[in-house]
């Protein structure tokens, strides 16, 4: 029986330490090492390798990253259980993102860099956290662990998800109908959702213009979610005031494109959270124990949902 | 018996509308009107005037911002009390920007902006938020606010303060004796100190000297603490990585000075902390209270100490 590794070889040297520790029984193997197909039981990636088909007995297929969207389901056997990394780094480098993107937005570091730039001593209008709606679309543990952290601000807190959820401090919306009352009252939009097919290409004209004017959006789900092009029409109507961007379409976003160079953007390359390995390693073995007995593991994906 | 505001008429309305329903007992004026100055027991300013001997029976001035190093204490009567603006918009403005500043410089916001610039798009080695230590200059009431919000996010904490403290979760340091201890272990340094003989020009080239390589400077505290020249030799040989300013000396910074364009500098036009005129209205009045009771005022000045 074997766990299969196939990442970078310096996070995969802390895995096969932790693995060696805690799963003694487990054959671990880097994906640059021979092993024997048939054995391969535990697979954990970022793309499924084309020859996945080989791993007969493979019973669960693990995430490196939060999304599996980059997975092709149809073509991974139904009896395979995907699984997201849910592990506590990721969780605290996202918590922090998100609260540096709303704060920048919210305390007019775009403008003050603009400013800079012209050698410009000159304070702008301050707006009170109090009056400033923080709304997220996506209420998953990314989102609500970022609420946790945003709370003591004092910002007023929204979400949005695609089912009905309830959380405690927050206004909650769900659903197609509440989608327009939700944006409505958003002053700072955050968008933490996975990407499936019904959020790829959500944040577009349509949506954009359904937010109040002056609003600001930090984008860190995935690229394909933005409708760039819209975007950039909305900041330069002045209809939207800046954005923050984690995550682009295509990744890396190509010199020559004009987001880089916008002066209301601020792009980061995809860095807002990082899996950590040993923390991760951690993740994945307890998800290993719990499979073992029979147990769902933790980030489960839901196959019709496709997060 | 009077109350003078000298200050911008928009926050002077908000203030006389709190006195005329807390304190109707007191005639409130503005300094554009006329005022027996044989009245005046309460002036509110920022800078103290010229004429402040006129003021006979003065008994508190009250400083419209947080410092008071802007009042020549000894021009101003040992009778009268000099008061700091303690108020909770002026805490809630410095826990934003405190944490917006430390997040920002922990998260390498500053070579992902120069990068944004070029058109690159590439991951920077992320440090994990427990390996990063934020230390403090100054524990005063704004500090330990500031300290509440950052508490959450797992950066080891350490603060330096003149005489000795004791804060929860906080590893303390005090006096001239172990200012090099503190910032041999401080990666993050964050000044909040008040500005009196003894801290003008601390940030100067030997305590940077003193601070790790890579380590990062986030100033909330007065422009004339900052050896400016001393900043910018400290980045350019890469001792320092990176700095946030949020005073300068002068201020305004001029156009052309090289702070502004130096690509290592973040600068915001002392906006960190703005007095919050509902709030400011109601410690003043809270303040007055106390002192007819025969209490000492919140914020009261020691003067041998300056803050």
């Amino acid at each position: 029986m074997a766990f299969l590794f196939n990442s970078d070889a310096a996070r995969g040297t802390i895995f096969r330490q932790a693995f060696a520790r805690e799963l003694p029984d487990l054959e671990f193997h880097h994906s640059g090492e021979c092993v024997d197909p048939e054995k391969v039981r535990y697979l954990l990636t970022w793309n499924v390798p084309n020859d996945v088909a080989r791993f007969r007995n493979l019973e669960v297929l693990f995430s490196i990253g939060a999304g599996v969207d980059q997975f092709k389901p149809e073509t991974i056997p139904e009896r395979v259980k995907l699984v997201r990394m849910v592990e506590d780094g990721i969780i605290r480098m996202m918590q922090e993102y998100v609260v540096l993107g709303v704060l920048t937005l919210h305390r007019e570091m775009l403008a003050y860099r603009e400013q800079q730039g012209r050698g410009l001593w000159q304070a702008l209008a301050s707006v009170q956290s109090t009056d400033r709606r923080v709304g997220f679309l996506g209420l998953g543990m990314l989102a609500q662990a970022a609420i946790d952290r945003l709370k003591p601000f004092r910002f007023p807190l929204a979400a949005w998800s695609r089912s009905k959820r309830t959380v405690e401090g927050i206004t909650c919306f769900h659903g197609d109908d509440q989608l327009g009352s939700f944006l409505k009252g958003t002053d700072i939009l955050v968008c933490l959702l996975p990407l499936t097919k019904e959020t790829s290409g959500i944040l577009n004209a349509r949506l954009f213009s359904l937010l109040p004017t002056g609003a600001r959006l930090l984008h860190v789900g995935r690229g394909p979610q933005l409708d760039q092009g819209a975007l950039i029409e909305s900041l330069d109507s002045g209809h939207l005031a800046a954005a923050m961007l984690d995550v682009t379409d295509p990744e890396p976003l190509p010199e020559s494109h004009p987001l880089w160079s916008h002066p209301k953007v601020i792009i980061t390359p995809h860095i807002a959270s990082v899996t950590q390995p040993h923390t991760a390693a951690q993740s994945v073995i307890e998800n290993i124990r719990r499979h073992r007995a029979g147990q769902n593991p933790i980030g489960l994906v839901d196959r019709t949902r496709g997060y």
